[in-house]
């Protein structure tokens, strides 16, 4: 074999092995079982860390819920406040803080809290994006002050693309 | 008797006594039945002599119903308000009327009484703790105004003190 | 006015006064929240004696909870099951247990327990008659064996006759 | 070193390990977040290793939600399956098939499923018992068949023991 063909082989082994790499990527658009206990335990870590009890959530593309945990002592209020909150933020791809500000009296979609058998539209719920941009899920925090909440849920969210 | 016998007898005394104060500690972990009727009754008690006419309904350390009293001719929508306000008090440890002040519009938790199938967050509902502080479980009185039925929930929560 | 006048107006005076007190013991056609507890203990201290660890409901003529105890220790499922019982009885006037056997695969009224959102089927649940045989509300018991839900329950609807 | 001073030492040393286990003992009333987690894990391994996809809860002694875990491409019909298993081995401290034998068509307790919002009664939920023999909580399983549902529930809960 001369060095020309030696050359071909190995480029297109090399064009094979990128584009297996980005088609391995590209359907990635559902949250894995396993990105989902990586975000839990991101979130609980960070919650731990600042000595706030929470309930992590997370949701699939679906908006079917993933993975839970509830932390010890931790509120149980918080078990279905997380679940909307990650539902809320898949359910409209977005931050429930920033929903919260349309859905008070005279926003744009006042009560919409009531559709969907109950949103949650204060901040600690928001979309998980993989390294492409795309949501793959949410999740939703619940237990500390909203700005905990929110804080904890970013740290969960963005744990996956490490 | 000697000295050994006497030292024996003292440590043995110690071992109980530490014994027993851990024991007592432990069971105090979850309202009991005697002590939900304690705090009905006491709650009663209290409205009868100040002409109120209440639900009155108490949940344990799992926000389930414990035990429960509607007054003659007291409201018959009531019934589900003092239950949901004895479960949200256990839900978020809180004097329901305290959460109410956030869930106005414009505040931080605003709506969020669609969560857990319907919040109650006006007063009437409080927690209750045993002689060590400890949250063993919920009060929630309906059926006066919100003063009474505070009023009324906290002498039900503190009964179980006697 | 002669004597015979007078008579007939003392008469008619004592008719109309006896009256009275036959009609007061009428109104009686719902349960008193005094016989609820009654009927609670009652059915409490059975189990008790027989050491079965029940959950006790009564509701009152309308079908709505008037009264409830959760024995520490009984089945958390029980809970519900005890109210749907004490409902069930109320909502047909019948032992829930010989309401059972019409619900049957095959049976005249199939499937009827998916009404009134969940009626129970099975014995516990028995309608309450005050002492002029109406029925004035209903208990039900959930956490022993049917038998032994269908005893209790049975002292417990007898205790206020007494 | 003289007796008195031995026999202080061995005194204060068996002080120390009764008051150890009995705290020990103390804590184990409810499950925790961490044997939650572990028992999730135990039972998605087992499934890993069966090639089998299921959804996995875990309930407190409450029965409410501690923690879960779908896995990828499981069913989504099996997300509430999994965790009412949990949630009905808890209200009753059965395994859930030992219950669906009691609720079919002529057994004792025909339908209670329509109970607390919707039981299940086969195979795949199990209580979690703390080394006391305690129940903790319980765990549920969905996906497979219900013999492996049952296999993995059972991993998962003894696991905690470890």
């Amino acid at each position: 074999m001369n060095l020309f063909k030696q050359l071909k082989i190995g480029v297109i082994t090399l064009i094979l092995a990128l584009l297996s790499n980005t088609l391995q990527a590209q359907i990635t658009n559902d949250i894995t079982d396993n990105e989902a206990f990586k975000a839990l335990l991101a979130a609980k870590k960070s919650a731990e860390e600042n000595n706030v009890l929470v309930n992590i959530a997370v949701v699939d593309a679906g908006a079917n819920l993933k993975a839970f945990i509830r932390m010890d002592e931790s509120y149980l209020g918080s078990i279905d406040v997380a679940i909307k909150k990650a539902k809320t933020a898949r359910y409209f791809n977005i931050d429930t803080g920033e929903l919260g500000e349309l859905t008070q009296p005279g926003g744009i979609i006042y009560n919409i809290e009531l559709s969907n058998n109950g949103l949650v539209s204060f901040p600690g719920g928001l979309p998980i994006k993989n390294k492409e941009g795309k949501i793959i899920g949410a999740i939703g925090v619940s237990g500390g002050t909203i700005e905990q909440d929110r804080a904890i849920a970013t740290i969960g969210a963005k744990s996956i693309l490490n």
